[in-house]
């Protein structure tokens, strides 16, 4: 038994008490500036369809020309300094309420315009496969006129290398295009990687399927439910995605060419798939759940029939040795030779006609 | 019992593990090469009032002409191979985002227009009668000035004979009509075979309803949770059909004559028609597993009842027997002839008084 | 118990095996030639403000002169024949898709608009009462300038007979205005027949009600699941009905006089009406079958917390007369003259005890 | 125990066979003559800013100079008969269908206008504190140019008297201004008076929750579900008045002065506030129903747990008691002095045991 | 055990009986004058970019100046007199329909526009960490030209404190800014401070699940009904604050700079974002109970079919200690030097073969 409980611990393994997240954020107090101590990263890319230049800094106090006229300027902020955010946006005339919402966590996924920059904010979603649980980081794209800034909370991980890759590989309409485009671009990776995530969790529910067929566990229930917590976590993160992207498709900011519209729509159909293949796996989980405890049920309700009806069989066994252990002076067949194989007989032959009785009565 | 056990597998053949679906696409990788292994095959038809002519190809590079002035152009392509769609796409002018969603598989039916092109994806549907569950194939659909493209994953069925058909005998619109009424004819089909599957899946649910009246099966509850799960499948597949035919309704494209609208219509009843009788099959299956739940609890509650009950009768006699039964050196009765058919007397009344008492209790 | 059984199967007397009912339509196939040994009956009433001529054919076939200049045509076809249908339809230049429609069953209600000519089709509902269940009849209607045609699939039955015999009458309004108004008349009548069928169904729920707190026979839960199963079936066959009236009010066709919009305004309120009632007999039942089960619980519970109590109560006896029914040379008390007696008495007093205990301990 | 259930019962007198309510109503039909033998009575009130007539009739039919130039003028009638319903709408040229309407019973509230008449029809909801129940009674108001028609069902009964007390001692808007403003004022005090039956569902509510607090008797389930559909039959009810309001809001028509329109706004916010608090009562009944099945449920598995427990524990004892209750010429300790207590000491350390087993293993 | 209990307890500690808290208001009456006995306290401050005078008075009668041109002037009403309100409102020209929504209470959050004042009503919501529940206060905002009035009803809390440092401190914009910046300031904190007590419930969720893992006490699903309680009940009231904002953002009165949009659209986000996390809370709670009764379920049935277990492998011992205890002359075995032990050995091993048997047919 304990082994099997083991299995299913292995399926979901830091179950029994999650890594903590965050579940109401709080507006209303300025945000705590984020780690000091960590070393935050500025990656500069500069490029137009001849040329790339790329630049790490660690901080963006000493380098004040970071425009560079002609070409795209695309800032990717890791690791979020309260002060250094706020001077970057001064540079590039971000809007105070907006900086707020970049130093902000945990909000929801939105697209805002303000003052000609086009701002957006969403989780990227990591799967972390030892807790079997979703992550995420918030990052927020700013878009003006050949630029995007982009800012991350977490310097170790993000989803954007393909698009680095592409970038310096020199892909074909990436670096012809405006910063639009590469706004796009970023969504599109995000998005993208939502898949992956999809994936992962629909690879558990197999694996709990798998359990669930072969034993009956009761951490399995745990699993589920824990899994479809991370299901719906996902589809509230990711539903309002969707009305982002058709921010960035109603706006008749020119910021956003005409020719790059069908790249938004693009975007959108994949969220939209997303958020279908959300309802799916939760659709799957709930009919797990419900197969699940018609399972339990019904097999206890066997055994607990079995169990109660062979003691039930057992009764007149104890009635007839209740009967002839009686000390009664005189007692029919007490004496009789055969008397106590007529006892034993009936003792087996009265369960025997309360069987065939109960399978006519089709109580079997 | 075995054999009551393998009717209802009978019914869910492959029950207990059905062929793996994808579940969640991913479209941030390229789509594999699609079997470059399997022979792709083009079938050209060219067409108009008075002539058709029908053409095979089993590769698209040897074909450069593959337009005709004066004729409609339908090209299918089943199996795709990515280079050879490229090209094909390219000839036609097509968007490469469009060929993306073409190369891409799983993906939620939907329609699309991009440079003059109008662009439709939705799946075709079968009924896998051994395994009971419904299997997709998504076809792409593309219309422009006097030409239809569609491609198909599997090239050995589709549901366009109907269509070839009456291409062939002449049909009387379909041959007089522009792209737009070859390309309705093509939704048309594909919507009514919709209705197939549909017919097929209440069968299996008259079927199951049946066999739940006749017996009371523990697969029976599975095979209702598989057959909801394909109604659901079928159900998220043809919903987003609905808007894909709304598309070409509103569209202002001058590629849909106003006087075939009324045909796109027609799809759109069709369609809405579909989606009913989806939720007609779910509730049809809710019902009957409460009533099958149900009927197991009702039954359950009558077998636990009677049989607590007989042990309950049986208790008085058990207890007579240990009180005459005691060695004690004076016990009234003991020496009485009529003693022991007093205490005998006892265990039959006493449980008869029982029963008397819960029939006016109405614990009966 | 059987009497009891009885009187819940006279409820639905059909319960275990309704008639079958086409679950799901397929448009795919052209629909079979109705019926051709069936006689169809067309009846044809011209009239105007002071005349009326009513006539009764046959077969379509050799009366060409169908419409009368100066009177308003109204023709019910009976019993649908596919080539009298269509030579009608074409004589009236009714588009082939709406032949189609006509042709065609189980469809869901709606209104279009083709070529001048106005159609609907919807449903009439009628009430069987042998079998507890609702029927339909699809009716199709085509309005155009100055004439009415219905189509109905049963000879034998439909709604109509007030209005003929408010047309012969010489009904005030009926008589004066133009076709449009016979549509809404046609379309009041359908209607309003739908609350007869309403109450039918109320009033099975109500004498289910009146089982239900008389007795809880398992056959109770069926009658409700069924009865159900029809309220929805009706919810959803006249739910599409209100879009239907919804065409007549929006449509900017001139066939439909401004001053009769009101009449449809007021079909309108009778189909919102009749689908909150739907709504109201769903939750009844809803509400029925919750307090059906919570009493079969709550009995249930009752009776076994009983019988296991009264089965421990007699367990101490079981345990003293084991005692003292032991072979031992030396027991205490069995040499006593009131040792029976006090055994007895414990067999009786620790019953007692216990129940206290219970009571204080509110487990009874 | 009796005095229990007597209790609950006194929560919800009539409980279990309320007065009946008409569920569907049947438009079909002429509705009948409405009691021709009750008295009706007319009340006119003719007013301006100065003058105030008063005056009742118990018949339409002697008074034909109903109107009086330079005063507002409203009759309200309680007790409706169809042809003086009839005379009176014909003398204020109300539609043939709004007098329909008005002599119809059980409608969906709502507002409808017709050849400058505005009209509208809502239910008056009374608490029957008998029965535990909600009562309805239909008025249907016409506004027109300086006049106000009500028709109400039950003349023993409204909800216009503080309208009337205002109207007499001068109220100081509603004599100024037009018939609009007695409009708003009418729907105002009924949309009033829901909030005290309301208040009265809550209080009832409360009850039931300080009852189930105390006891668990199964009445008080049965109490829950009776609320439960009163709430559901107020907030159906009262649902459609919203769109009703609106309707005056969205008019064009100058029978509403544009000064007025935050008045009717203002009854409004009221009729979303009373939705809202039906929901908020819906909620409380369904936690109840969870909270009172829930204890049933913990308090029944408690019970049972200790009945099997004990049960169990007595067990080893009987089983004891049969080992040394057999006849075997050589048993063991048989003819041991302390063969006796050993064994009752047995009976009595195995349970023990096993009482420190199960409370290991946490069954206990 | 009663320590667990009271740990529960403590958890919510006067759960079983909460403060009462109206549920339905009812504004057909005039709500009672606010104790007159309660000292009420206005609060004044005019302000301009340069200059801040703040006063506090006790009445507002002998202050006839309230205005202070070239100023804002925010004036803030602690505990509601009806007269003084009324005179305050007479002097800023607030309409009386607005004054009867200040002096009324448990309202729906709502935004309103009047005789060009902007009027809004919301809660203040607290949380109150004794008895676990959360408290409203009523707040009402008028905004003019130049001014704006707030009236509360309890005057020894509120959330404005942040607010009133900042027009000490000279907060930057918020000196420099016109009325509508003051309002959104205001209605910003309040929206803020939803986020602290959703913070609150969160933690008691948090509680809730640690106290699950540990113990399984009843009261702990009482908790969590409390819980979901409040939750439903901060969600259905911070539900309507999102039309509220979504008022001022729509409104094309001018008292809204154009140039404040973007701070309306911030409080929007937020209110957005704490419905979101009411959602979220709901959901936990509703896992949580899920979990905790598939818990105890599993639990108990394991319970129970052990118990059963151990009672039916007694059963055999019994039997055949009844078997050898019967009186009859002649016993296999009786005199057989072993035939105790091999009855006894039968009674251990007819046991250990049924666990054998059960264990192959998978009910253990
Ligand atoms: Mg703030
Ligand atoms: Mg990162
Ligand atoms: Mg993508
Ligand atoms: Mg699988
Ligand atoms: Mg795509
Ligand atoms: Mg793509
Ligand atoms: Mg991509
Ligand atoms: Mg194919
Ligand atoms: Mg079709
Ligand atoms: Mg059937
Ligand atoms: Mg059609
Ligand atoms: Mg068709
Ligand atoms: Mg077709
Ligand atoms: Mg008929
Ligand atoms: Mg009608
Ligand atoms: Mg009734
Ligand atoms: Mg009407
Ligand atoms: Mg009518
Ligand atoms: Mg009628
Ligand atoms: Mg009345
Ligand atoms: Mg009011
Ligand atoms: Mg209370
Ligand atoms: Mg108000
Ligand atoms: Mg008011
Ligand atoms: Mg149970
Ligand atoms: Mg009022
Ligand atoms: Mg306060
Ligand atoms: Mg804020
Ligand atoms: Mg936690
Ligand atoms: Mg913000
Ligand atoms: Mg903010």
């Amino acid at each position: 038994m304990g082994s099997k409980r083991n299995k299913a611990l292995q399926l979901i393994p830091e179950l029994l008490k999650p890594k903590k997240r965050r579940i109401a954020y709080d507006p209303a107090q300025e945000p705590p500036q984020r780690r000091a101590d960590v070393q935050s990263v500025y990656s500069v890319f500069h490029y137009n369809e001849t040329e790339l230049l790329e630049q790490q800094y660690s901080s963006i106090k000493d380098h004040q020309d970071l425009r560079k006229p002609g070409y795209i300027t695309w800032i990717n902020a890791d690791g979020l300094k309260k002060e250094e955010v706020e001077q970057l946006c001064q540079a590039f005339e971000v809007h105070p309420l907006l900086v707020e919402d970049i130093l902000s966590i945990g909000q929801r996924a939105k697209m805002d315009e303000m003052d000609n920059r086009m701002f957006c904010l969403l989780p990227m979603i990591y799967f972390n496969n030892t807790a079997a649980c979703i992550e995420f980081e918030q990052v927020s794209i700013v878009v003006g006129e050949n630029f995007v800034l982009s800012f991350q909370e977490d310097a170790t991980r993000d989803v954007f290398d393909p698009l680095r890759h592409r970038l310096r590989s020199g892909g074909q309409r990436l670096r012809e295009r405006k910063a639009d485009y590469l706004c796009y671009s970023l969504l599109d990776v995000i998005v993208d990687s939502y898949f992956g995530v999809l994936e992962k969790l629909a690879d558990k529910i197999d694996e709990i399927e798998d359990a669930l067929l072969a034993d009956r566990d009761a951490t399995i229930l745990a699993s589920i439910s824990h899994l479809r917590k991370e299901v719906m976590l996902m589809k509230r993160s990711i539903a309002p995605v969707r009305e982002l992207v058709g921010g960035f498709l109603r706006t008749g900011n020119q910021l956003v060419e005409s020719r790059h519209e069908k790249y938004f729509k693009d975007v959108s159909d994949h969220i939209i798939q997303a958020n279908d293949t959300c309802e799916n796996l939760r659709d799957m989980l709930s009919n797990l759940q419900d197969l699940y405890m018609n399972r339990i049920n019904l097999k206890m309700n066997e055994v607990m029939k079995i169990f109660t009806m062979v003691s039930l069989l057992l009764a007149p066994a104890t009635v007839i040795g209740g009967i002839f252990g009686m000390n009664f002076e005189r007692i029919p067949l007490l004496h009789d030779q055969r008397g106590f194989y007529i006892s034993v007989a009936a003792m087996l032959l009265i369960p025997l006609m309360m069987i065939l009785y109960f399978k006519r009565k089709k109580w079997l």
